[in-house]
C-alpha cells in the first residue's frame, strides 16, 4: 500500500466520485462516525457518496446514519474503507469488495487497498478524518461536528482511557466550537445502562470470588443467569471491566458461556498487571490491560483450570 | 470587588508575596487543583506560596496537596481565594479571613474581595487558573498540568457533563502535552468504584420503585441499610445520578435520613424535566437538572409527600 499525505489523499478524493464507504462488522462509534463525517464532507464538495448499509448496526448508531446508506456498491463506485484493521473484519455483504484508499488508525494495518493512511498513533480513526476533511476545505458543520465526536469520544471512554491524547481533544473542541450537541451522545454512550446490565452487576457483585487479598476478582456469570435477567448482547461489552474497576481490583476474570457451551474466559488487568499472562497458557492470547480465552470445557472446569495457571503464576498460592 | 483581566490579575500578584491559597469546604478537584496549581505556579516565580491545610480533604486529593499546605496564616500573608462561591463555603479555620484576591468560576459570586476574576463560563475554575498562569508566564510542568487537568476533569464528569466547552477541551489537552500523566487520574475519579457502593446500587436496582410508564424512580434508602452495607458518605455524591440513569428513567428521587431523623430527598431530572418542580413545594429548592428538600419526617411520610406533589404536577394518577 502505497502510504499518502493528507493532501495526496484529498488530491485523490478530489479526483474521484461517486464513493461508497465502507464500516467495519460490530460497527462501533468511531467507524460510524468517521465514515459518517466523511460521506457528509464528501457531499458537502457536491461528490456524490454513500456509506454502504451495515447489517449490524445497533440502534444507537442508527441516527449517525440516516439518509446516508446505500444498499449494494453500484459499478464503478470508489471503494473508501474506515476504521477497518484488516480483511477480516469486513462484515457480509463486503465479501470480495476492493477498496480503493483506506483511512485507519490501526498500526496492526498491513495495507489492503492500494493507498491509504495509518495513524497508529491517533486514538480514533475520527482525529484522522477530521484532518483529510481539513485538507479537502470541507467547513465543519453540527452533523458531521457530531460525527467526528462520536468518534473521539466512544474510543476514549469519553476521554478517560489512556489513549486519549491532546489532539483526541482538540479536535473534540473543534467539534463543539463547529456546533456539535456533545451532551445528548454522552448521555446515550457514557451515562444510560440497562435495568438488565445494573441487575447483572448486582448479581457480579454478589457472587464474585477474590483472590490474593482482594486484587483478582474472579465471576462465573451462568447462561441461565443471563437469561434470567434478560441481559442484552450489548450489555455484555464491558462486564469483565465492571469487575476491574471495583477499588482494589487488579486482575479480573468473568467466564461466560458461549451458544456451543465453550466457556470464554474474559481477562482485565490494571497497569502493572499482564491479562495474557492467564490466557495465553489455556491457549487464548491478547495484550496486558484485556486478554481471553476460549476453552472447550464447562464453567466449573474452566475455573478450575484458571486457578491451576493462576497458581502457577504464583499469584495464589 | 473590582472585576480584573488577566493581565491586571496577573500585575497584581507579581506585585505581591507571602500567598495563602484558600479551598473551599468540602473540597472537590476543582478547588484543590486550582490551589495546587497557583501555588505551583506562583513558586516556579520564585514567590512564597502555600495552602491553607483544609481539614475535610478526602483522601483521593492528598497527593496533589502534598508539600503545599500551611497551618495556619502567617501576618501580612496575601490571601488568595480559588473556586469560592462566597463567605458561606469557608471552612473551619477560615472564619474572618480576609482574601485579597479571587478567583471564581460561579456566576452567583458576588465578589467578597476587593479585587479578583470570576468567569461564569468556564466549566472549572482549573480554566481560569491556567490563563492566569499563562498572563503570569509560568512554563506549566507535569504537577501544576495534573492539578489543572484535574479541576477541568472532575468538574465536567471527565468531559461528560454539558456544561463541557470547547475551551475545557482545549485546556485539558495543553496539560498532557505539558507532560500531565491523565490516565491514572481518571481511573481514580471515573473508574474505580467501592464494593459497598456497587452494593448499594444493586439494591437501589432491587427495591427503588417506577411509576410514569418507568419515567419517574422512588428510591427510599433505610439508615439500617445505609449501615449494614458499610456505605461511606464519599460514595454518595451521585447515588440520585445512578437512578436517573437507568435506561428510561427521567426523574429520580432518592431519600435519606439525617442525623437528625429528617429526610432528604434529592432529585435529578434529565433534560426537558424540572427536578426543583417536586422539591420547592416541599420546601426546598435548586435548578431543573438537580433539586433538594429536607423534610422533618421520616422517609415514609416523606414519600407520601413526594407522591401527592407529583400527583398534583399529574406525573402519576
Amino acid at each position: 500500500m502505497k502510504a499518502l499525505t493528507l493532501n495526496e489523499a484529498a488530491d485523490f478524493l478530489r479526483s474521484r466520485d461517486n464513493f461508497v464507504i465502507l464500516t467495519h462488522r460490530k460497527p462501533d462509534g468511531d467507524t460510524v462516525g468517521s465514515a459518517a463525517a466523511l460521506c457528509l464532507g464528501l457531499r458537502s464538495l457536491g461528490k456524490t457518496a454513500f456509506v454502504l448499509q451495515n447489517p449490524q448496526l445497533t440502534d444507537n448508531f442508527a441516527p449517525f446514519m440516516e439518509g446516508l446508506t446505500c444498499e449494494a456498491v453500484p459499478q464503478d463506485a470508489c471503494i473508501v474503507t474506515v476504521d477497518i484493521a484488516g480483511l477480516e473484519m469486513f462484515g457480509k455483504g463486503m465479501e470480495g469488495l476492493e477498496p480503493e484508499i483506506l483511512f485507519d488508525h490501526h498500526d496492526t494495518n498491513r495495507g489492503f487497498a492500494p493507498r491509504g493512511i495509518v495513524r497508529g498513533e491517533a486514538a480514533a480513526c475520527c482525529e484522522l478524518i477530521y484532518d483529510v476533511l481539513l485538507a479537502l476545505g470541507v467547513k465543519l458543520d453540527k452533523p458531521m461536528a457530531e460525527a467526528i465526536y462520536l468518534g473521539t469520544a466512544t474510543d476514549t471512554g469519553c476521554f478517560r482511557y489512556a489513549n486519549t491524547r491532546a489532539n483526541t481533544l482538540r479536535v473534540a473542541a473543534a467539534c463543539i466550537e463547529a456546533g456539535a450537541d456533545t451532551y445528548p451522545i454522552n448521555r446515550i454512550f457514557f451515562e444510560t445502562v440497562r435495568l438488565s446490565r445494573l441487575k447483572l452487576d448486582s448479581y457480579m457483585a454478589e457472587h464474585m470470588e477474590l483472590l490474593c487479598g482482594g486484587q483478582i476478582a474472579l465471576c462465573p456469570i451462568p447462561l441461565d443467569v443471563e437469561k434470567s435477567l434478560g441481559v442484552h448482547e450489548d450489555d455484555m461489552g464491558n462486564v469483565c471491566s465492571f469487575l476491574r474497576n471495583i477499588q482494589g481490583v487488579q486482575l479480573a476474570v468473568t467466564f461466560r458461556t458461549d451458544e456451543e457451551g465453550n466457556t470464554k474466559l474474559s481477562v482485565r488487568g490494571a497497569p502493572g498487571w499482564d491479562a495474557s499472562a492467564l490466557c495465553v497458557p489455556l491457549g487464548g492470547g491478547g495484550h496486558k490491560g484485556a486478554a481471553g480465552a476460549t476453552l472447550r470445557c464447562g464453567q466449573e472446569a474452566a475455573r478450575a483450570k484458571a486457578l491451576e495457571v493462576l497458581k502457577e503464576l504464583e499469584f495464589i498460592s
